[in-house]
């Protein structure tokens, strides 16, 4: 058979909407092994609870297996959702277990957002979430946010101006990827906006359990209805299993439902029950999630530690109070430049302008303890400062 | 805190497309457990690898628990994209690991078509696949089907006429609902109408390997490079696994991996490495794929034999060469309102109007032969025979 021309075929307006970004492409190059790369989003593969993931899924094939191994509710398995609802003060026909929290965030999305409408978020912000909203066709409307969170205030404004968005996304606990906690204060004034102009609060929730410094405020979702909580089992068992959720309003879960089912039929029934078998297992969370926080807290210490060495006074950030990353600032240098030097230093960040929501040169980049040793988190330290002598980074 | 009433959220038009359905409604209250169920679309429980699925799993979080468990690539897994690829005469790279094939499809759609574009599907067609081009937004062009598959000449006039469809769909391979297998004349066909029309031809296959009777034709992606291949381990391993994938023009491959980054970031790690490691080992699939067939001939044969004994004359249909499903008619009768009798008698069947792309009182129905025992098909058969004596339940 003669080799075809390969056709040429009409792409819809969705994809089009996003697309592979220049960053990404250079962060794919990062991924060489001779690169320490701080640049990940990875937990760490130390902290997976392997053995109880592997004893739950040996019982469940024993005692189960044909439970374990066919279709299952759409909605998904009934003791993770109540195990999820009991978490959240909520009732079990509220949450909706999905393939990672991702698929919630866009399902979520796809419940309550027409193209053209707006969402607005905090700017810089979660790189999985703009994809997802350009995806919709949403018009996006960036916020800054301080130390204290995204600035409500700012958002009132936009509103009493005019502004209507159909959702505010936030990451209120340990913001990725400024690692910032939105203040109670601004917690009561953005319930009370959405009370009042009517829109939904997505609160997505990945990295809460990683809290070792501060205290969390009260749940969005306890000072007002209008919030969708989003959860994962990503950062406190591993990512591997793609186990999420939604707890949503009755009628919203509902439809997100009905959305799931046409989008995939149902999340993996093997994978809702590994989950649930871990994190229901008598004496097991809260323990692990004890050693999580120690891991992660010497993960950063050790980053912290070196940058002070390598980069003081030049590297500006706060101390993380938990998650996986440290976000900072080198005033006076576009750090999207800096990232091709540090490549050819052996390291590998994420430069600010990858989150920005309005594009620009920023100074501004995230560094990920996560994963590297401690001893890699210090030669990366070093591979960065090196990278900043380099010439042409001003911006 | 007071009781608030629940907020008014307003719904995007998405959703609003899709619904939950009369018939599905009254489909619930079949899986009462007196009732003898054959509406479900479930695979055998006792053809489950389970002892393969429980030693691959074992191995995996023994050997490489960190690359079991973390995130990985969006694509998928690269030796099970290349096994999928091998099976399909395809290169690796246009094979794309998803949540089960239906959120393949879904992915498909997205990537091709707009709101108001047309698909051109079976009538009747899988309500699966109906659903999620609903959710597009999609103007369905319904197909009538034969003994031979989807009556493509009757598709050719429609596009001579001036309907430009972006997709057709299709179950060439023993279809959901009806059994059949699409011809060779017919495959040929069609692929000339996709090259010379424009449109993609989505060819989705889970029952090919269920086939015990006859010889399946050339696949439609040897004829024409306009197709999009669906596989799942859903009916050969178990769909608790959720592995599906498309098989697409590389170009297109590449469109359906920046669309599952936004979607949901990847397809379970944990799962597809079990599905690969069970369907590549050495001497599993060709002997364990015999006995998955020989298994659903005999379930098959059970119910054929209870539904000539109780219903014969009456009942009309063909021998299925495959798959889990009869499709069958009882002229003169509404099978929409026989459902109702039936689970009264402690039966049920899906009414062809389930399926119907064009609404409409029909007298089909499907009957899963693939989960209950020889005697409960017996018995589910004698119950049927029962309903049909009911009053009322003529066109």
């Amino acid at each position: 058979m003669a080799v075809k021309a390969p056709p040429s075929i009409r792409l819809a307006a969705a994809p089009q909407r996003i697309a592979s970004s220049a960053i990404r492409d250079l962060l794919a190059v990062a991924e060489r092994p001779d690169v320490i790369s701080l640049a990940g989003g990875l937990p760490s593969p130390a902290a997976f609870p392997v053995d109880a993931i592997a004893e739950a899924t040996a019982c469940l094939l024993a005692d189960d297996p044909a439970g374990a191994l066919q279709y299952s509710a759409t909605a998904g398995f009934a003791p993770l959702r109540a195990w999820v609802a009991g978490r959240h003060d909520a009732d079990a026909d509220q949450v909706v277990v999905t393939h990672g929290s991702q698929q919630a965030l866009e399902l979520v999305v796809r419940a309550l957002v027409d193209p053209g409408d707006v969402i607005a978020l905090a700017d810089p912000g979660y790189v999985g979430a703009v994809q997802a909203f350009r995806l919709a066709g949403a018009s996006l409307l960036g916020v800054p946010s301080d130390g204290d969170g995204l600035q409500v205030d700012l958002l009132a404004a936009r509103l009493a101006a005019g502004a209507r968005p159909a959702l505010v996304y936030v990451v209120a606990e340990l913001d990725n990827p400024t690692g910032t906690t939105l203040s109670l204060d601004r917690r009561h004034a953005l319930a009370a906006l959405a009370d009042r102009y009517g829109f939904v609060i997505l609160d997505d929730d990945p990295y809460s359990a990683l809290r070792w410094a501060g205290e969390p405020p009260v749940p969005l979702r306890s000072l007002t209805d209008r919030v969708v909580t989003l959860g994962t089992t990503s950062k406190v068992l591993c990512p591997g299993l793609r186990v999420g959720w939604a707890v949503a309003p009755l009628e919203l879960a509902a439809q997100l439902v009905v959305l799931k089912q046409a989008v995939d039929l149902q999340t993996a029934t093997l994978t809702q029950r590994i989950a649930h078998r871990v994190l229901a297992r008598p004496g097991f969370l809260e323990p692990h999630i004890l050693r999580l926080r120690a891991t992660y807290e010497a993960q950063c210490a050790a980053l912290v530690t070196a940058l002070d060495a390598e980069l003081g006074g030049r590297l500006l950030f706060d101390l993380p109070s938990g998650g996986m990353f440290v976000w900072a600032r080198l005033p006076g240098v576009d750090t999207s430049r800096l990232l091709a030097a540090a490549i050819d230093e052996g390291t590998a960040f994420v430069p600010g302008a990858a989150f920005a929501v309005t594009p620009g040169p920023t100074d501004t980049l995230r560094l990920s303890f996560a994963t590297a040793s401690p001893e890699d988190l210090a030669e990366a330290a070093t591979r960065l400062a090196r990278a900043l002598n380099h010439p042409n980074l001003r911006h």
